[in-house]
């Protein structure tokens, strides 16, 4: 067993000192409404003796991903990747010339391919996600996150992460919050950079998924990925997914569009103190702006239904002082 | 954010004293190969600058539960819990009285219920635990826990737990591992005392489970079991629902029966340093001698090749000083 030297905990002390010296631990929110209701139910729910607090085991906080982590405009960035193997894989595939959503594709007509919605996405998706094991699909991920940018912006995608969320993790995680990403992207996708870019192992990502297969290939065992569905994780699958992966209720659910309605539900329709948020994307300027009417992140039911759930609406123009990292990561 | 202070750290290097003092960290174990194994191996992955050092988020440890971490005979613990649904639930349902493998059950014929193998159990347990919410589910399981006696020896099921065992556990999250069930068993079966009786929280147990059904009743969120399979998490389900949950290889596992086979190969092909370890029950004075013709925990493949993938066996009667615990926790 090891455990802490006197010389360690000095350092410790030391820091601590200069931490709480410079107090603000989300210094890329403004003063506003959201940032003040976090902090007070953070202090409530972690102060002992108070009448909230919430044990450290039970202090669970999902976050979906996409909108919420990080940006999801022009559209999904798995689905940019999902585009971007479709073209890397034509040779062996002549077929799909002919064929739709694949053919629309690579005319580049992205509103085309994606006209039959989640479906055409999904099928898009296990023809080019499946068919070699996992690890050889994590390896792909990471070479593409390497070198794909951002259409609009030019910066990578792993850049493309809220600053002021990056800084509620780690605020959270201070004060005792396992931080769980409960997203409809796929789990192999994002367990492939989250715990780099987010501080979130692989076993606190909950996702979509295709079915895996154990094989041993020449004495060596693989998971092979196999074009199946195997769990959507949205809307009211994502109490499903937290209760399959998680196991208790959050005390605190973050999302931004109506997919994460009943992730904020259930959530906070649990006993004891409980925090739901939905980001608003308000600002066209440094992001984007979009609402009711999007064919990303629609949040339409979640704006009308949320205040009297007791949810708070960010407005990112208003709330957050920055949005994305000025420096690479 | 909360830090220790001095007068904790103080305390924490005086109490480090006195446990090193102490030393033993599994105290139940006889000073056999087993023991030493262990010990060397976690030396080894948690010395910094040894060439085998493992960094602590990589330190992931499975166990299975069944005749690995509490006992499993003369049936497993979770099928006496459906035979007991089963008679509590016959007035609403006659035609049980008719109905194989239901009869077998009502008649008090285990061994006839059974015969259908886990077909017969899956169908049985699907009738049984489903039909309820997942806290409904949960409750029922406490409060059975709470009356239940094994039937041979009198005690409640969760003094059936190996001391060794539980000392493991303990060693190993000490040193930075984190410690997951995956097993056969229900996953919300075990979840409802794991965190109690083991110190595993029910994010980190994986196992078979049946679908849920998000639904708002009365203005109130549920998930509802249903009576469908949605998977099961032995043999080669092990690895998938080791890969679906925690999404990385697993540096240690621990298992008793062929139904952990492919967890120990997927485990130790990993590259790096791998630790796996079977436990053969030899043991039929102070609990059961068991192996290649068990219907329950049949330990033969294992056996044969174990120790060619570089296993540990562990023999019960030679290795364990102590198999339960002597007074009721």
């Amino acid at each position: 067993m090891r455990l802490p030297t006197l010389t360690t905990c000095i350092f410790v002390v030391l820091i601590a000192t200069n931490v709480n010296a410079q107090s603000d631990p989300l210094p890329s929110w403004n003063d506003t409404s959201p940032k003040k209701a976090i902090v007070a139910f953070v202090e409530r729910v972690t102060t002992p003796g108070s009448p909230d607090f919430v044990a450290p085991a039970e202090r669970i906080a999902t976050f979906d991903n996409d909108g919420t982590l990080w940006a999801e405009q022009p559209l999904y960035f798995q689905a940019i990747y999902v585009f971007d193997r479709i073209e890397q894989l034509t040779p062996e595939h002549p077929e799909w010339k002919e064929k739709e959503p694949f053919a629309s594709v690579l005319r580049g007509d992205m509103k085309a391919a994606l006209a039959g919605g989640e479906q055409a996405l999904l099928e898009m998706a296990m023809a080019t996600h499946a068919g070699m094991s996992t690890e050889e699909f994590s390896q792909m991920v990471t070479e593409w996150l390497a070198s794909a940018k951002h259409p609009t912006t030019g910066r990578p995608y792993t850049e493309m992460v809220y600053l002021p969320m990056l800084e509620l993790l780690t605020y959270l995680r201070a004060n005792g919050f396992k931080t769980f990403i409960v997203s409809g992207g796929g789990i192999e996708f994002m367990r492939s950079w989250a715990e780099r870019v987010y501080g979130i192992p692989p076993e606190q990502v909950v996702g979509s998924s295709i079915k895996t297969k154990y094989e041993v290939r020449d004495g060596r065992p693989v998971l092979m990925r196999l074009p199946e569905l195997n769990f959507i994780d949205d809307k009211d699958g994502k109490p499903v997914g937290i209760n399959q992966h998680i196991g208790r209720r959050p005390v605190m659910a973050f999302g931004n569009s109506d997919g994460d309605f009943q992730m904020l539900e259930w959530t906070t329709a649990g006993e004891g103190p409980r925090f739901g948020l939905l980001v608003h994307h308000t600002d066209g300027e440094r992001e984007w702006a979009y609402d009711r009417e999007s064919h990303i992140g629609r949040l339409d039911r979640g704006l009308d239904q949320g205040p009297s759930h007791g949810w708070t609406i960010l407005n990112m123009a208003d709330d957050w002082k920055e949005v994305f990292p000025s420096e690479t990561r």
